[in-house]
């Protein structure tokens, strides 16, 4: 598998990535109606790096890479990963971890924030943490799931 | 002293507010050497609603309500306050941040939340937690300060 800078003749993949985790609305604070092209517009955003994960010629995972703030807080990024549905658990959104946080450096980012984690996705926080990021805030209540209702949003954060 | 929503006739006195702000780079994430329109562009973001205070017929205070996430996030706004500074220390932030909470439960929002208070901005602190907000989350160096350079920042939480 290869991790790469995404170009547009990537996107109806990244689409049929995203498709699906944006419609469940339990992972990610999008709106689960969003269009393709408000989602495309979202994820290739000018303020952002967008990658994907590339297995056989295959795109099976993307993530973005951006600054969580503005001036004095512009040396902390943040980053948004998705996989395929059909890869889960072959560590593609690790080796996508990976990529971002050596990327991330090598911009000059001295830090990753992860914003608004759902305290309900385990696999994801167990993954960041392997990875060196800890919980470093506790957002009572701040993501409406759709069906387990408020649950708590952890930000979380890894020097680098 | 009143609050009102802003018109665009206020934006002169709103940017005579913002820019020492800004310029000092002390406690907004926001790029130092950000022009007059791109400022104003960002207060005035059609995703905010913007407010002004007004004592005796002049702008001493502006803030800015938006959602801070979308989709599952939705239910939690998010503020910024900016008062003029000869008029710091009469009460302009505290009465722009009591009449945010009311605007954002009339709105339908369920929590406030402030992404990056700086951790020496100690009087804004200590305003905010008389106001019923919490620290929930501490960003290690996440806010390089001009003189103090990187220091934490907090985020602050209140349900509403």
């Amino acid at each position: 598998m290869i991790v790469r800078r995404s170009v547009p003749q990537d996107q109806d993949a990244v689409w049929e990535i995203l498709e699906p985790v944006i419609r469940a609305g339990e992972t990610y604070a999008l709106a689960r109606d969003l269009t393709r092209d408000d989602a495309l517009s979202y994820w290739y955003d000018p303020g952002k790096r967008t990658f994907v994960a590339e297995e056989d010629g295959r795109v099976v995972g993307t993530y973005y890479l951006r600054a969580n703030q503005a001036g004095g807080g512009d040396h902390v990024c943040n980053c948004g990963y998705v996989t395929r549905h059909d890869v889960r658990g072959r560590g593609v959104a690790r080796q996508m971890c990976r990529h971002s946080l050596s990327e991330a450096a090598g911009a000059g980012f001295r830090a990753m924030q992860y914003n608004c984690v759902v305290s309900t996705n385990t696999g994801a926080i167990r993954l960041w943490k392997d990875l060196g990021f800890e919980i470093v805030g506790t957002l009572p209540g701040a993501f409406h799931h759709p069906t387990l209702g408020d649950v708590d949003a952890y930000v979380m954060y890894r020097r680098l």
